[in-house]
């Protein structure tokens, strides 16, 4: 929070002092909080999942008081909805006029999107000196995707390793649009949103707003943060051949190609060139897949197939490990070839086959807890859809909002279509759709886990 | 087909002669059959899936010569369309105006369902003198729900005690129906469609255009098909205690009553008392849950809250081994359970649990099926949207026509609404929705191992 106030004093507005409150009240929380010794050191998943759910709670309910505070954001429910969406890189907003926030505000809005992409524990954990076994628990209720590796033997240089790659990856975003011909506050803030796959923009019109240069760029590191960060740390081993081995790189890929390809088929005739409807398809498509969700148009004017597309990829997601949301592209694959393994064994009950997935066999424990996982899903999405249904919106908004919150994406159809936002939804809703966007992004079980009484008891 | 040329004959139409060709072409079809004698007499799972199949496909393509040949259906895509709609007791129909088809089309528009309802090999195993281990994989492929049961040791005689069943059933309701004011046509067309859970009706303000009585009589058998036949078996074996230990019978009235409760409060406005939004609420939950898919009124101008417990409904379905279509409670029950026992899992890692269901044990096998079943389930879902969308309806309508069909329910939301039709999809549209159709009823593994490559490999 010392940040946005830095950028109070560059610009000269009064918004940082709320700011440096907030920052005295965090610091004091935390003072008081570590008086507290636990009685007893055991960490386990349990102690992961409890700590990760609890931590990102505390940080929207504290992070969304500057909001109110300046008064930029009258109603907390709203500043909260604000600033989940930005920790869990939705990007979905209550705002109807992006533009009217202070310079302070927007900084704080995006460098919250930066911070919650890779895992604020995460974050913590590489700089902090912690010690004792409980980091791996952290970071496994923190990270995204079914199988959480360690890159290397100790978790802590693991997150050192990961928090690199994402810094040396921002910092050439920044260069690029800055020679692109941003300024370096706008720079920031778009690549704060972009490398958290987040999605808010400091203006109306979202990306439409940013020069033909610019959206590229935004493009390509989109599609860039959308790969598992596994990949990178292959290519700084010098071992880039077997990044084209991880079977979830290439079926993002090819289902990202395909994707486009179909969209610009679909909306050439809404364009002038050939050229613009591809753009268009790409810039939409790479978004909406890594459950960034920034917009150039109004894609709601586009025909069925392109936003059935669209409502298809919301519920897939990019790569595990990487700063994206949804359900992710791995947890499918392994589905799928569990499915053909069910397949085979009806069909040839004596054969015995593994599932294997980038060439390790995936034990059945895994397989049976994606399973789990995108059931309760499912079951989340249902009831979250029955609740936001009492507001009265249309199947189409309240089933896509939904969706759009939990895989993180943001934009969805209808009045959450990329021209709407949500501030029309009730109170109840808003705080359905921040459970559901908490619930996204720290894949479900943890906040299952915090609210499940049997946690509660003892062993 | 020769139950429609009598009723030809009865009301002097000359459609009868049409289905009498039929008939004898089907017999000829089935004497040339029989002529191929197997080169092997292996019988298994994989056989059992292929068997239903291609029976399936075949009915529904000659069931819908008749309303070819007769030209009140010109279009065979739409003929075979109407037809696997009857037999997969789904209720979605094509026709602008139902009223307009002759008497003898409309008996077997409905007879289909009826037959459809239970099963159509089972009818046949339960009357022809089969011989055979093949017995138990024809019924485990074409009956409804994760475990198939036997009630009794013989496959044959369970197959005949749940057609008696049956046959009680209907001919009380038909008994009913006619002591309500019907004729013994009109009764024995709803009985056809309410017990099979179809939801054809043979006017076009489908059950809006009969008395309140004779929609209270139909609610309530409505209900009672969509409970598991074992329940009527151990009232049969004077074990009525037994049927409230039933998990899944219980979780069906609970939820069924829990919904017509919130969706009373919710419409209460729109009626002139109480009892009348009561009897809509009740009327529309049965008629959806059942997947039967009756109307009384456009519950389109309901709120949306109302339209989306109904969707929800649709997801969920009826009891397994009623003639319901849907993923039935008793799937999600036993995914509820084993989520709970993931859950203790990890937070309680040294514990070890199994899922029971009815207070018996349910295999990891069983578990393990029913989370690939219900994973594929959404996949066709997803797949079928996709192409659907071609035709370029809105978001609403497309999306529900899929879920109500692959769900055998009927009517769903916007185009596909109460009162609309399944008329203006394209060819290709309805094809898939064919397809949704069949794997909905015949739960997905039967299509899926007869176009799976592997299954036309030697073991």
């Amino acid at each position: 929070m010392l940040l946005p106030c830095i950028v109070s004093v560059i610009y000269g507005e009064k918004q940082g002092l709320v700011f440096a409150c907030t920052a005295a009240l965090t610091f004091a929380l935390g003072t008081i909080g570590a008086r507290f010794k636990p009685k007893s050191n055991i960490f386990y998943a349990r102690e992961g999942f409890v700590t990760v759910s609890l931590s990102w709670i505390l940080m929207a309910m504290v992070g969304g008081l500057p909001f109110v505070l300046t008064g930029e954001i009258p109603s907390y429910v709203d500043a909260v909805f604000e600033t989940v969406s930005g920790y869990t890189t939705t990007g979905a907003t209550i705002l109807t006029n992006v533009e009217c926030l202070s310079m302070t505000s927007q900084f704080w809005r995006c460098f919250v999107i930066w911070i919650g992409g890779m895992g604020v524990l995460v974050f913590i954990m590489s700089i902090l000196p912690l010690s004792g076994n409980y980091n791996m628990h952290l970071m496994r209720a923190e990270s995204t995707g079914a199988e959480v590796g360690k890159l290397v033997p100790k978790v802590k240089n693991t997150a050192k390793i990961l928090y690199s790659i994402y810094i040396f990856l921002s910092v050439s975003m920044v260069i690029a649009l800055m020679i692109a011909g941003l300024d370096l506050y706008n720079a920031l803030l778009l690549m704060f949103s972009a490398m958290g796959t987040g999605g808010f923009a400091n203006r109306n019109a979202s990306l439409g707003g940013f020069s033909h240069t610019v959206q590229i760029i935004t493009e390509v590191f989109m599609l860039l943060c959308g790969i598992n960060f596994n990949a990178y740390f292959l290519i700084l081993m010098r071992k880039p051949k077997e990044v084209f081995k991880l079977e979830e790189v290439r079926a993002y890929l090819i289902l990202l190609f395909s994707s486009i390809i179909c969209i610009t088929i679909s909306i050439k005739d809404l364009f002038p060139t050939l050229y613009d409807a591809f753009h268009n398809a790409a810039f939409h498509a790479i978004s909406i897949m890594t459950t960034t969700g920034f917009v150039l148009m109004d894609y709601e004017v586009w025909p069925s197939i392109s936003k059935a597309i669209l409502v298809v990829l919301t519920f897939i997601g990019a790569c595990a490990g990487s700063t994206a949301g949804g359900i992710k592209i791995s947890r499918f694959l392994i589905l799928f070839k569990d499915f053909r393994r069910e397949l085979l064994k009806l069909t040839h009950p004596r054969s015995v086959k593994k599932v294997r997935f980038n060439g390790q066999t995936v034990s059945e424990e895994t397989v049976h807890t994606i399973q789990a996982f995108l059931i309760i899903y499912i079951v989340v999405v249902g009831i979250s859809f029955l609740i936001v249904s009492l507001d009265g919106f249309d199947f189409t908004s309240s089933f896509t909002a939904v969706l759009t919150t939990i895989s993180n994406v943001g934009p969805g159809l209808g009045k959450v279509g990329p021209a709407g936002n949500f501030a029309s939804f009730s109170p109840l809703s808003k705080i359905v759709l921040i459970f559901d966007m908490l619930a996204g992004r720290l894949e479900i079980f943890p906040l299952i886990v915090l609210i499940y009484a049997g946690t509660w008891k003892r062993n």
